[in-house]
């Protein structure tokens, strides 16, 4: 933010509003506060039979690798009514939301994702245009290397170990920042 | 928004951008997409033995009205984080966080509320700055006609029912606008 949103003055600055406990950015102009805050990401796992369905991403980031259909929930929207949208956006596809399934923080990018487990409700899906191929993968098929964001790994990884157990809990949790990769250039 | 905060231009219109679905705040001068997203409230069902802890609100909306302690998540926060922060803050309580309990969509007003059981840890508590009074309260004593939102009145609604059942199941909601209440002038 370079600019006043209300009044379009320049004369912006950081520092904890009076009442507040954080730093904000405020408008020294006008007075404004501008807060911001985390988005929320929503998405389903859409299964038939035994097979989940993915999404190979035709937009950055991380072209060409697999996901969930998932975005940002829009304002105005349900989370039940965001996943069903980006399902059908995404994959073009019809789907029964059901139970929330993961929530996971991410706060250091400032998000939090809200994936349900949902039905396929035929085979009448195909690629939206963020998507280059919707498929449907069996467990043993799926390409774990490949799966765009950890999120979504998590959420894949908890779906097949809970169906080996029969119960499907709410899964909530945080992945912090990645950690960097060991520097290796100095190695024998 | 009336300026662009990126290059302060008045010149924003309304419309849908390339390859998007919905209408868009969107600078004519430098092309920068205004999206605007819900925001998530994170906060805590307190509780010590069979008693709940409650806050009576010492601020806009709903000044004199009771409610859980609850605020906006923050950028850079997790939502367990989040719902500790808020407890402590207007509560000056201490909480082991639990499991997540109610999760509440309110399209209308672009919300979406994340309501975490919680053991209070101690009886140290207390009005923070945004509470006039924080007492513990039971089932009984609960100020029914007095809970500020919606969302607080469903989550303790749910608590005192499921604790009968001895289960405590995430429930996850929507809440749309009230309904406006019946025009009773011209009534006999």
């Amino acid at each position: 933010m370079k600019f006043c949103s209300q009044c379009g003055s320049s004369a912006l600055e950081l520092r904890v509003p009076t009442g507040d406990t954080l730093p904000r950015c405020v408008c020294s102009n006008c007075g404004t506060i501008h807060y911001q805050n985390p988005k929320v990401v929503v998405g389903c796992l859409p299964v038939w039979d035994e097979q989940v369905l993915l999404c190979k991403r035709a937009i950055e980031p991380r072209h060409g690798l697999w996901t969930l259909p998932a975005g940002f929930l829009e304002n105005g929207e349900t989370i039940f009514a965001g996943a069903a949208r980006e399902t059908a956006e995404e994959a073009h596809a019809r789907v029964e939301v059901g139970p929330l399934y993961t929530m996971i923080s991410l706060p250091h990018i400032n998000q939090v994702y809200v994936m349900f487990r949902a039905r396929l409700l035929d085979l009448e899906f195909g690629p939206g245009p963020e998507s280059l191929e919707v498929r449907l993968f069996d467990e043993n098929d799926v390409p774990w290397s490949e799966i765009a964001f950890r999120t979504i790994t998590r959420t894949l990884r908890n779906y097949f170990l809970d169906r080996k157990l029969g119960v499907f809990p709410t899964h909530v949790s945080a992945l912090e920042r990645r950690a960097p990769r060991p520097d290796l250039s100095g190695a024998a």
